[in-house]
């Protein structure tokens, strides 16, 4: 059961059912909740497997950020500035709006309040995420759309803060016009040049 | 020990010491550190008091909730919506930034997130307060200085999102800057007519 196997193989689906299942756990019941040996019966796998490919719950959730940064969808470009926010609102919100993926983030929040360690691996989840739609606001600023020297990682979280605000603060999933009111929104005070120095 | 006494005496003085106590819990460990016998010894009052009156963790948080809102500022009335919003995203930031609320506010979105109970009593905390702040938007449209049929709350919540945002998935406290530009983006948003129906 715990023998290496081809790439996409078993030793792949193992780590995708672990991940999975130490997410899951994550979402309903918080860090408290990560124990490798129910991580081991959810995802089907022998214990010995978890406690060796793994060894602690840091290592499990290290790697649910891995994959979250893996699976993530790629900057939209679809020539507008107006298009590509619009396209991150939506992702964002439907991401906080699936019950699972919206309570995972909150998790996550939860215990990076009470855990350095998590922090520091949401922090780098973020970083990675606005590092890949920041070209969306400096292709912005070579087209002429956003004033010189606008800030891109400045206006990409504007779009995402009202939608995470919603989920976080009021448990409330985003909508679609909760989406497009948070584009528009950024779009107005990067135009007006309040992210820009 | 556990007798009451007049209005802020020693009745006043425990509950003050035992809110403190819960949400100093709260804030380094998340709910999962709320325990009452821990509760009482570091508000130093005896147990059967804690367990009499309180009773269960439910309650504490309760009461936690409800002292923050009880002490929280009023809005502001400086005579300008751009005033106002500057004074409650200021309010939010100072919040935020304080090491302890900061926390805090950490701490209860991530129990939220795994109990409908804490949940509803967050939920109850941010109605209050938007209740409290959404009068300087209908002053403001009074004035007309906002457009016709701007959503009050709607303007609130965007000052504060971003720096929750900030705090929240990053973990950075808001400086005054982040408050000047969180007033000023929710400003130009409502300007454009964004937030209204």
């Amino acid at each position: 059961m715990t023998s290496p196997s081809r790439p996409g193989g078993r030793t792949a689906r193992t780590r995708e059912a672990v991940v999975r299942a130490a997410g899951d756990l994550l979402a309903e019941a918080g860090l408290a909740g990560v124990d490798l040996a129910e991580v081991a019966r959810r995802a089907g796998v022998g214990r010995t497997t978890v406690y060796r490919r793994w060894g602690s719950v840091q290592a499990l959730v290290a790697d649910v950020v891995a994959e979250m940064i893996e699976t993530s969808r790629p900057r939209a470009d679809t020539g507008t500035i107006e298009g590509d926010l619009l396209e991150n609102a939506n992702l964002v919100a439907e991401t906080l709006a699936d019950p699972r993926q919206g309570a995972l983030f909150a998790a996550f929040v939860g215990a990076a309040a009470a855990d350095d360690h998590v922090a520091s691996l949401l922090r780098s989840f973020y970083d990675a995420r606005l590092a890949e739609w920041a070209p969306c606001v400096t292709d912005a600023v070579a087209r002429g759309e956003l004033p010189e020297g606008t800030d891109p990682v400045a206006v990409v979280a504007a779009v995402s803060a009202p939608l995470y605000y919603r989920r976080l603060t009021r448990g409330e999933a985003p909508e679609r016009k909760d989406a497009e009111l948070a584009a528009h929104a950024a779009l107005a005070a990067a135009r007006a040049g309040l992210f820009s120095a």
